[in-house]
This record gives structure tokens, C-alpha cells and sequence, in this order.
């Protein structure tokens, strides 16, 4: 297996471009050469097989979707309160959204782990560790709410980032950013 | 364009099966043709085009999901309540996760209709009216809540199927029936 470290970032960043274009059916190595502009076999170098790749995608889109280290800290010093997770929560819709291609991504991953067991095993090994992260975030920074606040927080954001992308004419005239407040206001314990 | 409705309903519920099984890629006239188990050219008479066939397989899909005609009218006999909110929802789930292929389907849909403008405006028109009648149907009978209330459900249920059909392990030992008593409780208030 090839080694050099920025040219595996760089094929699977080309990957994920792939998945959001063409789905998973067009990820092949070959797909993943021609986007990274490569020498066709490149892709053959740094990965055993697709599967591999599928797996290292689902790591390295959680990589580009985590907040900048020390975002949260900083955040923090205002004091828990519902504003706070308010201002969060749109800081991470933000992030998604700047991020597109990764998180459209993520959802072709998703479908393909449907059909391949090994790949449902790794996404939910990497969703399980960022939902417990912001879980125990929650907890220890005392924002209002418990667990199942910040899981109900969770399925709403997917929800309606599903249509922010998918269809973002369905909600009319309300915006990411009224809905993500609609959202927060009726989950979060007001304190 | 041939004009035999029960062929035609057929080969778009071959259409759905291919979606769910190979993604939206997979989906060509002789891969539906296939799955029907119907001779190679037939789909071609019923539909114009890929993007025809797309659109139909958006309202075959509301057409199977839909709930049987009269259901809500007997639930509602019981009295609109935050107890009546929770079985309706179960009743949703259950029939979204017995038709699996129908609910991913939808899904490789959406993610299609990033790429594809004709088929996310068909896409928002189906769910619009989708979720139009939910709202209305909670506020003519009476249903703790408002619209919001109804808006967030849908947002909780999508995010939570999602990972049920997609990563099922991700929340341990919750399992469906738990998380929509979750979901129920904390954003329908209590009457």
C-alpha cells in the first residue's frame, strides 16, 4: 500500500465528490483517479478495495464535518443556556451546509451501508462516536435538557437538512435558520 | 404510450425495487424492464423518458405509503390526545418500515433530485401535499399542538427512520416503538 499521507486525503476527498455526483454505484477506482486527476491505478495504491475506500470515506467525512478544536470551549463561555444551543445548533447547520458535497456524501454512504454490512458497521461505529461526543458535550457544559434532548436534536437536524438539500423548496418561506429555531425552542428546556 | 394501468403499476413498482437495490444509477429502462420480468423495450412504451419514470415512481411511492382510506377518521372516534399523537405516529412507522423498499427508495430519490431540477420540483410538490395533509389533518381534529408541532414530527421521524433502515445499531437497545414515545412526548404537549 502507498503511504503518502496528503495524497490519501486527496483521493478520498475525490471520493466524496464522486459519491455526492454519481452516487455509490459510480464510485469505482477508476471514477476516484479521473476527479483527483491522477494516473488511472493510483486509487489501486492506497486502497485494498472498494470497500476500504467506502469505510475511509465514512472517517474522513467526519473529519471535515467536525467544528474547528477549541469552537465549543470558546462558545462555552457565555454559560449554558437555550441560546447557546440555539447559536450552536446553527453554527453546525452552517458548517453542513458549507459542506455539502459531505454531507450529501454521507447519505449515499448511508444507502450503501443498507446493501453492504461491513460499511454499516464502520458509519455506525463513527455516528455513534459523534453523537455520544455531543451528547456528553451537552451534559458536562450543563445545557439545559439530558440525552434524549440532544438525540431529538439529532433526528430533527437530520431531518431537516435532508430537505434543506434534497427539496429546499418544501417549507416555503421558512429558512435553515427559522426552522432550526422552531426546532430548538420546542426541544431544549427554556433556563 | 401504451396504456395498461395494472403494467404500468407494475413496472413502477419494478422501478422502486431497482431504486432500493442499486440506486438511482441502476435505474434504466432495462433494468426495470428485468426486475418486472417483462420483455426488454416494454418500459419504453409506458414512458417517455428516465426522467417520466422518476417523476411516476415519486407518486407510486405516496400512493403505497399512504394509510388506508378511513384509518385516521376510526382513530379519531378515541378523542384527539398526546396518547392518540403516539399511536398514529407508530402506525406511520410501522407501515414506512414494512414498506422499506418504498422509504429508501425515496431517499435514492431525493439524493436524485439534487442532481435532476424536473424531479425536485415533482419531489417537493408530492411531499408538500404530504405534509399540507398531516398538518391539517392535526389541526381539523382538534390535536394538541400546532402546525410547527406537526412540522417537527416529520422532521424527528425522517432523521430517526433514517437511521433505523440505515445504521439500525446506532442507538443501542432504543429501538423504534421507545423513540417515537421519545420524540412524541417531548414535542406534542400534554392535553
Amino acid at each position: 500500500m502507498a503511504r503518502n499521507p496528503e495524497r490519501r486525503t486527496a483521493l478520498l476527498d475525490a471520493a466524496i465528490q464522486v459519491l455526492a455526483d454519481e452516487g455509490a454505484r459510480g464510485l469505482t477506482f477508476r471514477a476516484v483517479d479521473a476527479r483527483a486527476d491522477v494516473p488511472t491505478g493510483t486509487s489501486s495504491n492506497y486502497f485494498r478495495d472498494r470497500d476500504q475506500v467506502l469505510s475511509q470515506v465514512a472517517d474522513r467525512i467526519f473529519e471535515r464535518l467536525a467544528p474547528e478544536p477549541g469552537d465549543f470551549e470558546t462558545a462555552l463561555l457565555a454559560g449554558p443556556s437555550r441560546p447557546l444551543v440555539l447559536d450552536l445548533m446553527r453554527q453546525i447547520a452552517q458548517r453542513l451546509a458549507a459542506e455539502r458535497t459531505c454531507y450529501l456524501g454521507l447519505f449515499e454512504l448511508r444507502l450503501e451501508a443498507v446493501r453492504r454490512p461491513e460499511l454499516r458497521t464502520q458509519l455506525t461505529k463513527v455516528l455513534r462516536s459523534d453523537l455520544d461526543a455531543n451528547i456528553q458535550g451537552h451534559l458536562q457544559a450543563g445545557m439545559p435538557g439530558d440525552a434524549d434532548t440532544v438525540r431529538l436534536l439529532y433526528f430533527a437536524l437530520t431531518g431537516l437538512l435532508v430537505d434543506h438539500f434534497t427539496v429546499p423548496g418544501l417549507h416555503g418561506d421558512r429558512d435553515l435558520d427559522d426552522l432550526i429555531e422552531t426546532v430548538v425552542t420546542r426541544v431544549v428546556p427554556d433556563m
